[in-house]
């Protein structure tokens, strides 16, 4: 879609010391159809106002805090005032800050977890709803153009029905008490008044959770969650291991961590139907492995024709020719590019293509946010069966 | 050790149509110090005879039954009758035949899981400890080198304190109604009668548990455990999966499967603890995947000198130099390696060496057996845990 | 480096059908610190105008020729004018362009191979001299973070004395005769008259040659090379093989291919000295592989600090930490990173950072023209040796 | 075949410090139909009769030279007597060995090189042929399956036309003086006078070539070679590179290294035709890598229906199920159980199943003996092709 312009972009977090701010900002600006232009980077004027110094942005429009964000930027006329903001704050002011855009009329992408419990991802997607606002979500392991592979093929039913789902997202950098030396990331993700009631399963299961949903087409009914706290004074969970049960009876295993020593970011998912299944690895994104009964194991790579056959979706979210690697910025960037589309397709006025609305959204915050819930309510309970509400 | 001659062994099952016994046979013989010399190869004394000329032995001593065998050979002499015998018959004649052959004066290598249920594995090792016979059993992936390798980094300390195990074991051979077809290898495992109360948690899952606890050293201590059956008019569960956790603490997570689509032989095992953790796959036995925090990733490879400085046992079990790769019949060859050492020690009348004594004994199979009754036994309760017995 | 607005940044190429172009334009605007404002795109002005369109510029900024685009650019203020321009045409007119734009004061960044034959290569080196231009060379794969580091490896003397250098670079995608379906990269880069006198090796070969000489610190000294023509009425090589020896006396081997089917773009060095080797493939770019003797197999990865600690040139080009995999774009934007940083040092009349130099240059060019013309005089030769220029 | 009893194998080498001797035995014995029973481990006697002892074989068997032992056991009876011997001493005695035990009506299986030159290879050759008897060399790497579905695959035209072979065998063993530290193994293959007028070339060179012509079916027409000795006072190449052509036209790389410092037994191989193309690496050997345009990459796996479904002789070669790993010592064996089954059709007077004969032979030796008399000519001259004699 082409509007005769960059869309305008704004943020909300991304100060110094942060680190998803500027993977935001490097996503969205990655195709040229974007542009920085404003931001409350911090709730410190001073550091807002140093940050957007480093973003080359307009001085005047680097703001000392959400609500003088959209005081300001709301009275710019449309076209020069920001199209959307980003926000990549704590999980504890997701929702007011993305609540208040959206009443005020402008469109948001936000980071996971959606909200910081259920009660606000519900009150979030009445929002949107009411607001008519588009709202994107950045689980952005579903931009991987093999993970959107993936679930065209469950879709056209090349799977056959799904029998078994293990996803399993093992990290090490908590292995010890790293948030002790006032390591930004680790401080506030291991601090339960800023992150909310899970740890390890809120950061990173929740991509495990969400990336087992997409590509398989199938809820998650029920949970069985040993959830563990193994580094001395920490307060939010730093591993977690589940069983799961989905809707269709299909069974699943999934398992994230904080303290699995060495790992680094081993985000992989195994989908097993009855005719064949399908294993992805996310440090390896730009392969797929499709497994049947009696075949040789076929590596699927990205970028190739025999993909796109499959997945227009994939093919869609494709830059470079197969064997010139993408990775966790492009796919970062998949979503923005998504989201970016159907926003140019509302301010054409016209249907956005079903393509363009790939996007994780409220649906998904809202999933992601009983996820959590189930969770703790099951670790909690000697039963072992917890049902996930819908 | 060296006796002066070869050992000779007698094999129980190994007829036309079976798979594991010329296993048994292959690794046995494998460096030159054991050769068969009997068998009753088939309940089909036809059959018997057919397999004994096929396996090269005396016609006179392939016999029709186990017991005329044991009468038999029983009134051979010293150095011309068998040494020990092999049991590779299904679960449901393990405990008869090795309690027949033990109480009758040999020795007697079993294949796993040990016995039928756990009533037989308590019997069995009393059987054991009253007749002071030798008894191994082939949970043959504690074979490789690597395995013992791993055993022996946790043995010295060098992962730290054990925090979480992921031990899982997909094949996908029983995906379909294959016991329908007749097909030997498929009817008996997933027979009740024959296999036991599990199908492929008793088949595999056993390996997975063994593994776990051989290279941690930790016992199970608590099962939370979903067994299915996804091919329709099948007995037994051909997909199971579990949550642990482990006597120190430690968590773990358990999973084995028959129905996992185009997985050939895939045990992979992760231990994570304090200071390091280590990752072995089955199906690239050579090398050892060893992990710290913020160093690089190192692969061990089996052959090499700072291998056996580490694990001796390792060193022992390996025949050839790095990057000649050694595989499946070798390490189940070390079982046998271990086993016929620790005998030909008791025969010239020497206390064996302790690194004679690691392979799998009485006690390893009675922690299968106690692994499969709680697995079952979580698998029928609402409760999250069941303890799993000593 | 800060200078307070975006460098602006104009395009030569990049008009509907390129592939190379595009690249140019998301690499140099990743990091947000480079807009792109003005171009020729094609040599046809309605086509320059429409991709004008499609990259969001300003209509009056796209330019029917490379001509027209300097006379224009020159005449606006510095600061609205392009800082610099990118030149992504098809060989044959890399030269003229990349001249007349230093010529008239502008900043440079062209793509390789560096020029048409040695000859324009060496009044390149001139010009970029005479002008006191920078001028970056987009040798693309000596901007990923891991061949920095095995060049720093090299250069502190990890590996000993180096012995042995293999390079290869297969691909499969010219193995049938596609430039006879007119597909536009094909057709020129089998095309004499605009890649020059190699196919495969000046494409991709130069790049295999310039990978093995950033990393080594060494030259090649002499050249034994074989190029072929497999496919029918191709015109340039689509396969060669080189010997090599460099001028410490170091043996190596080069092979590049566009016929071996299958491949996709799977350049890969091993790098052998007298304490360790390396290896790297491009396709899992995120991961160097360091070997020694009777010690494991080390895969250090990127983004993590021991690798920051040998390597501050492979920090600086790091965008996300470990287990996050960069991949192409992100090592074709570091080209530009430090190219830009460079300009905006020089912007700032200060002295860049020896760290914001590391970008191949015209030195790296004629180097790769010089490569080129040694092959195409070897493979006419019955000589085994033919002398590689400096 | 089933000659109601088992082969009887004599073992020439194999004493204290030997390496590939006990490597034959386990080989031959691995499969219950060959077993040893007589030697002439030693040429020094009472060295030969302690490695007797250890091989548990009949002390009057183990003798002090080779020609006492044909003496001794040409005049046993048949059936008792050996049936064939194995020649695994260093390369300048192959040839007087196995002329004299064939000469003398005995089968012998040798290890490679074949001879110490040219001239004893053709003069080998002649005896074979003269003699009538069976003539085996332990051109192991042959025995894998995946090696052998790779011929089959060729054969049957699904590769097409071959376009290119690239073969490599990099070790790193002897990157330092180890031959000083007199460890048996580096000094005889260093040593000209019992290795011949090549080092790596001749030990490990000569497998790659061997592998080369096997899988492709094609000949070597011509080499271009470069040999080089990297360490101090060796006397015999230990790195060397080559450039050939195919009597097809096809081109191809072959380097092989003792200095690949890190390197353990890195074999493998890429061959690429007009339609598919394969690879396969020695140290992950149950897996060939399938490659054609535009499909995606197939990892075929050993031990599956559709291997058998191409190649026979790879399913003849398989003694375990898919994901149940084999080696280096089963395809060692490989060799062993076509020798065997061959020799055991003549004993039983039939005509053997062209599969039998599927093992190297004095055709593959003299290929051998040839390849490394042209690389070291073509190492002398100045010209860049030396052709290579049939």
């Amino acid at each position: 879609m082409n509007i005769g312009r960059k869309l305008k972009m704004g943020l909300i977090g991304g100060g110094p010391g942060a680190f998803i701010g500027a993977v935001h900002v490097k996503a969205a600006q990655m195709d040229g159809g974007i542009e920085l232009v404003a931001g409350a980077f911090s709730r410190d004027a001073e550091k807002s106002k140093e940050a957007g110094r480093s973003y080359l942005i307009d001085p005047s429009r680097a703001y000392g805090s959400y609500q003088e964000m959209i005081e300001k930027e709301s009275k710019l006329p449309e076209g020069e005032r920001i199209d959307f903001v980003s926000v990549t704050t704590p999980n504890n002011s997701h929702f007011p800050i993305s609540r208040d855009f959206m009443q005020a009329g402008f469109d948001v992408v936000c980071d996971k977890p959606m909200t910081f419990n259920v009660a606000e991802a519900r009150d979030l997607k009445k929002v949107v709803e009411d607001s008519g606002r588009l709202f994107g979500l950045t689980h952005n392991y579903t931009g991987y153009p093999m993970v959107k592979l993936a679930r065209d093929m469950v879709r056209k039913g090349e799977l056959g029905e799904i029998r078994k789902i293990v996803a399993r997202y093992p990290q090490g950098w908590l292995a010890s008490d790293l948030e002790a030396s006032g390591q930004k990331q680790a401080s506030w993700r291991t601090d339960p008044s800023q992150s909310g009631g899970a740890g390890s399963m809120g950061d990173i299961g929740t991509h495990a959770e969400n990336l087992a949903e997409y590509i398989s087409g199938l809820r998650i009914s029920h949970i069985c969650a040993d959830l563990s706290i193994f580094v001395d004074n920490r307060r939010l969970d730093d591993d977690g291991n589940c069983l799961l049960r989905f809707e269709n009876g299909a069974r699943g295993v999934l398992h994230a961590s904080q303290i699995s020593i060495g790992e680094e970011n081993a985000l992989a998912i195994n989908v097993y139907g009855t005719k064949k299944s399908i294993e992805w690895h996310q440090e390896h994104p730009n392969y797929l492995h499709v497994k049947a009964a009696d075949k040789p194991l076929e590596i699927w790579s990205r970028g190739n024709g025999y993909v796109a056959e499959i997945s227009p979706a994939a093919a869609r979210a494709t830059r470079l020719p197969s064997g010139h690697p993408e990775a966790f910025l492009e796919a970062f960037a998949n979503i923005y590019a998504n989201f970016a589309d159907a926003l140019r397709a509302r301010i054409s006025g016209v249907t956005p293509d079903p393509l363009f609305m790939d996007f994780p959204n409220a649906d998904d915050g809202l999933r992601g946010m009983l996820f959590i819930e189930t969770v703790l309510a099951s670790t909690k309970s000697d039963e072992k069966w917890t049902v996930m509400p819908k």
